[in-house]
């Protein structure tokens, strides 16, 4: 055999850091308020054994080929329906559904944008979104978001610049409209319409990720963005946050030829006919709107249980937004704090959040830790907050008496 | 709302042409011979409704979550322990569970090139290789088959002539060396080993698409390309043909690097847990040695059919090697005769077929088609050639016409 020489793998892999509150959970009873997972208590479980019993008696030899069934039409007709609350008509060649809706950023990226092209983002953003956004190579630019989410109005000041100095203009644009992730805040309806506006008028598309419309606390809803511009707008959901990750499945909704085009970079096939046929008679057995309500009921007493303990814990030391769903509260400490320092005490005593910095392009911001309040019991998120205050109190005065020393 | 301007999307996408076989089966007896689908007599449906039960009812829990549950890990444990039948050693950390062998294939080359870097091929090769291939924006050049597969002889010739003349080296070379899709045949293991050595030599990634391995209608294997040159090999398989495409899982086994980049590019995150499940509970169940005796009993049988009828029906204008195993027979016509010709006709009669050409990259051969012995019965097969033998005698006698008036 000859000497091995090194290999020179594709360009196209970015150098981001590894998350560390997803390694360490040597703590016995570690409290896990990372990641945005679902509570235990959502999954229907005899109900979805019923439904993949259901499928394979009743469509078995169709679902387990390549493709097949009556899975997939009842699950675009579920999608098409469920969208028309969002203000959204669509018909199945808009619809592409898709393995979780990760998928349809990675494939709608592709779709728009080669390598090289501007993509423009919130500040902060999903970290998982960014590091598609990196593997497909694109050029990233990002814009503020306050109370009343991203601020368009900035958008169109750097749409102007760019056109007039001749700069490059984005094919894309990636918005989470509704209890934005990490932030909470939801786009307000004028900023809905005139980032439409804008896609129309600069030609580039909005992908507009609505993970979490489902998820509401108070019941009530906005129009969204794809309904004031469906040709510029990729809409993206799934079912992840409503029936369970595990199943893998997740939407896009867009113009036919944009559909297309994903449908073609889409190298795992048809996404399992076999899991549709399951996840659409689950559908047809479920009363959706109890569902939701059972949903949001659970998720509503657990923020509750988070704020009233960051209040116990922190008093008037953080800030925060108060979600109005969805599954995060993004807790806002002062300016000059960095979270990632108090991070690895928080671990050691049992504790797991998100420092704030991996939702942005630069590490901008250093004060903010993310909280998921869905997957914990009310119980250990009082105890989580406590740690994380125990913490960062820790933190705070070793910091001040290395003040005072200098 | 401002004018819609056209927008210009991924250079990325190929103009590639419709496989029309697909597209028309309005015949009310219609004989499907075009795709790679399993013989319905495979499903294990019963099987697979305990299992799905099973890994709802002991592992709902975790396998309904982004990842967890028990089954992932005996999913690679029941790949490390069959892929020693392929001479192959692994760890965990060699092992990528994907959506389907189609996505290994797609996740390697873009781990492994850019757009622009170079990947070889066989001629004929994989239509849904190709296409992914052109996705990636990779060239192709490719290098013809024999009896005992690729020509591995020209592959080194090619190889010199390109490192002396300083013309691009390949990054990677696609090859099915079992059953090889379309033309049924195996690759020697001479040929095997000295590929392997190359691919030491000139540093490139043997990608060893294995998706038919099981399938051996003689029982015997000879050892993987894999197993001659672990450190620049990756060597994918499937579910589809021994489970059932519909679960749409499928692997990858190679070096730690090559899978940490994979599984970076794999945006739907890790396959399935919950089907995962499902899986690793149905490999429990079955005496899996018996399950493969089963399927390759079914597909003996109809591939035997088939040849029987070619025999019948053709008598000696055709020639074909006989299919050792997998899924498909390669018929080869007259030089001069274009099997796109009689394509028409033929599903017009009631019978589907790949034309040869979409196996090739400038439709280099025309006088071939690839006949699928496995999903239809023995019955439908025969009619399916004689409709097929029907279709060519008729373009046959039309061309003498048209010849003779000349």
């Amino acid at each position: 055999m000859h000497q091995l020489t090194e290999f020179s793998f594709s360009k196209r892999f970015p150098e981001l850091p590894l998350i560390s509150a997803a390694l360490a959970e040597e703590h016995p009873d570690f409290v896990p308020l990372s990641f945005g997972f679902p509570a235990k208590e959502s999954f229907l479980i005899p109900l979805l054994s019923e439904a993949a019993v259901s499928a394979l008696q009743t469509q078995g030899l169709e679902s387990l080929q390549y493709t097949g069934g009556t899975g997939p039409k009842k699950v675009n007709e579920w999608i098409k329906k469920r969208s028309e609350l969002r203000s959204i008509q669509s018909e199945n060649e808009n619809i592409l559904v898709t393995s979780g809706s990760m998928q349809a950023i990675d494939l709608a990226t592709r779709t728009l944008a080669d390598p090289g092209d501007h993509v423009w983002i919130e500040a902060p953003s999903f970290f998982g979104a960014i590091r598609q956004f990196s593997l497909a190579e694109v050029e990233l630019t990002s814009f503020p978001i306050d109370e009343d989410g991203l601020r368009v109005d900035l958008v169109e000041q750097a749409l102007i610049e760019a056109k007039v100095k001749g700069k490059p203009m984005p094919k894309m644009f990636y918005v989470m409209p509704n209890y934005h992730n990490p932030t909470g805040v939801n786009l307000s309806l004028a900023r809905r319409k005139k980032l439409a506006e804008l896609a129309y008028e600069y030609n580039f598309y909005v992908l507009e990720d609505d993970a979490y419309v489902e998820l509401s606390f108070s019941g009530g809803f906005v129009p969204s963005i794809y309904s004031f511009g469906p040709e510029r707008v990729i809409y993206i959901s799934t079912f992840s946050k409503i029936i369970a990750p595990g199943i893998r499945m997740g939407w896009a909704i867009a113009g036919e030829q944009v559909i297309n085009k994903m449908r073609m970079l889409k190298s795992d096939g048809s996404t399992s006919v076999f899991v549709q046929e399951i996840v659409s008679q689950f559908l047809a057995k479920i009363d959706f709107e109890q569902h939701v309500q059972y949903l949001t009921s659970i998720y509503r007493a657990r923020k509750d249980a988070m704020v009233r303990s960051i209040h116990e814990y922190f008093g008037n030391e953080v800030s925060y937004q108060m979600p109005e769903g969805g599954f995060f509260l993004w807790l806002t400490f002062p300016a000059e704090v960095d979270t990632s320092e108090f991070m690895e005490k928080s671990l050691k005593n049992g504790v797991g959040y998100l420092d704030g910095k991996h939702f942005y392009l630069q590490n901008d911001e250093l004060n903010h830790i993310r909280l998921s309040f869905t997957f914990c019991d009310e119980e250990q998120i009082r105890r989580g907050i406590q740690r994380i205050a125990e913490s960062y109190n820790d933190y705070k005065n070793n910091r001040e008496v290395l003040e005072e020393a200098l």
